[in-house]
């Protein structure tokens, strides 16, 4: 099988990539075959016995989203773009690597006129509140973002490229990804990893809003398992409404604190410092906090069942399995 | 006032342009310019005192939508587009039309930094089945046709776009338009204003579906009673939800043949012959048959209240107030 991944170089990409080469095949199939490309150098796996092709390339530059299905990959993941904060204070930007990408890349496969698997990653930024107690998997889709209004003209396109036959589509809809690690970012919801990140190393971290804030997590190992998920669900099994939400562990931060006591201790939960941010608690404000992602789970697809397994998971892929401090 | 028309040479618009020149203003404002554009030549309107100008256009093509915008008109209806059948034959023209089009407004608008009012004439098409029994306000946008995708899409770019403040805008979705004067066409909803004009015209009409099959209709006159609607209503009244279904009268077919029965006696529901088309009968089982549109109808927008009512309308507006056969 030969896989393409965009935006490989990113957070979720290099794990889907490490991953995949551990696994050596996908849905039963040996993977014999990867293409990356990021508009940033894509590291090259090791330990990979088939063929690897890393490339730095715009999928909106003029023929570059044909080159990169030149190669015919039969499954597709497309991870690249910019996040939530950059869309919107870059409109231009935001549009031309969300939407035009995405939207260069669709009519690229249809040019080169066969059907491969086209596995999206999408956000719960598609919807926007008002929000009922829990958000049904027929919520419309009422973005206050452009970050969100941008991934749910791709969930539109990529739904109508799969009705015509196409390419073979499935949309997921990331909660927020948590623990993220890596240094704190300027994202509004860097927060959400931030309180958990920051005193597991013996760190300071800044809690901008209030403990009663609730929001839904998956972790980076969690989103992985939802991508090779959705590239071995079939048509049969999605039927015509590819995109779906992931399903998540909804809490509240109060609980996230109480998780990383009991995991870590006290002296790590006195290490969060409360600052509240007024723009921060205006931004989450318009976030989800709880989906029902029923058909998601329905479907297979499995989140942590708790905070303090996000925790854990964190523990055990990003600092050895101990905590040091 | 200004106000450019879009697709001012189709049916809507030609109903519009005619009620704007007849009432001369629009929100308490003198009229004093037009702008039609259309892909056909528009009609010159007759008995108008303001200045008219009068383009064929295609707005994909280069520096068309700045030539359509360079006059700043502070009120913008945008109704030009392929219809339905069209959309699922030629997916390219789909696209370049419905999509594409209404890009190139939007970022002509963007570029000439003024900022319009914007009307645009979305569909029920966004919506696909399964439905609830009533289709209500926050039902997901899962649409079955391209036309549906590509009018869900600008429905989420006019959001954006209104939300950072480059154009203030409103999109309603429309429910079938019954009934439609002139010859018969090849829409697959066709029938459901044949059923009625033939008949009345003393000529034989097909009717392809069940008697028991539900519809959504407005008429003609409703239609531009919605757009001059919602050309006066406020960003506030509005709220960030700036789509909106529009309110109809649902029912059945039988339901129709019983009030063109009452309007217009036996003879004329008799001149209905029923010739079962599976083809029809598949697409139409996947259209929405009823609408709550509460937030419509609480800001006012307002739709015939019985099927009698719409078949009165058309006598009254297309055959003169009185039927001859």
């Amino acid at each position: 099988m030969h896989i393409l991944i965009t935006g490989a170089a990113g957070m979720i990409g290099r794990k889907l990539t490490a991953r995949l080469v551990k696994d050596g095949q996908l849905n039963g199939q040996n993977i014999d075959r990867l293409t990356l490309i990021d508009v940033v150098a894509p590291e090259r796996p090791t330990g990979f016995a088939g063929a690897v092709e890393v490339s730095t390339i715009d999928l909106c530059a003029p023929d570059a989203a044909a080159k990169a299905v030149a190669g015919k990959p039969e499954m597709i993941f497309h991870l690249a773009g910019v996040v939530s904060g950059e869309a919107e204070t870059d409109f231009e930007k935001g549009y031309r690597i969300n939407l035009d990408g995405t939207s260069a890349l669709l009519e690229a496969i249809r040019a080169a006129n066969y059907k491969p698997k086209f596995v999206f990653t999408s956000s719960i930024a598609v919807y926007g509140a008002p929000f009922p107690k829990s958000i049904p998997d027929d919520f419309h889709l009422a973005p206050l973002t452009s970050y969100g209004t941008q991934k749910a003209i791709c969930e539109l396109l990529l739904a109508d490229y799969t009705r015509r036959g196409f390419l073979d589509g499935v949309g997921i809809r990331l909660p927020t990804i948590c623990v993220r690690p890596g240094k704190p970012n300027k994202a509004a919801s860097g927060f959400f990893s931030g309180i958990i990140r920051e005193p597991l190393a013996g760190q300071e971290a800044l809690l901008p809003v209030a403990d009663t804030v609730r929001h839904t997590h998956a972790s980076p190992r969690a989103a992985v398992g939802f991508l090779l998920h959705a590239a071995g669900l079939t048509r049969e099994q999605l039927g015509p409404r590819i995109n779906l939400a992931m399903p998540g562990v909804s809490c509240t931060v109060g609980e996230q604190i109480d998780a990383l006591r009991r995991i870590a201790g006290d002296k790590a939960a006195a290490r969060i410092r409360r600052e509240p941010d007024q723009l921060v608690q205006q931004i989450v404000a318009s976030w989800a906090e709880r989906l029902d992602a029923k058909r998601a789970r329905d479907l297979g697809f499995k989140a942590e069942a708790t905070f303090d397994d996000i925790i854990r998971a964190h523990i055990e892929d990003e600092l050895g399995g101990t905590i040091t401090n």
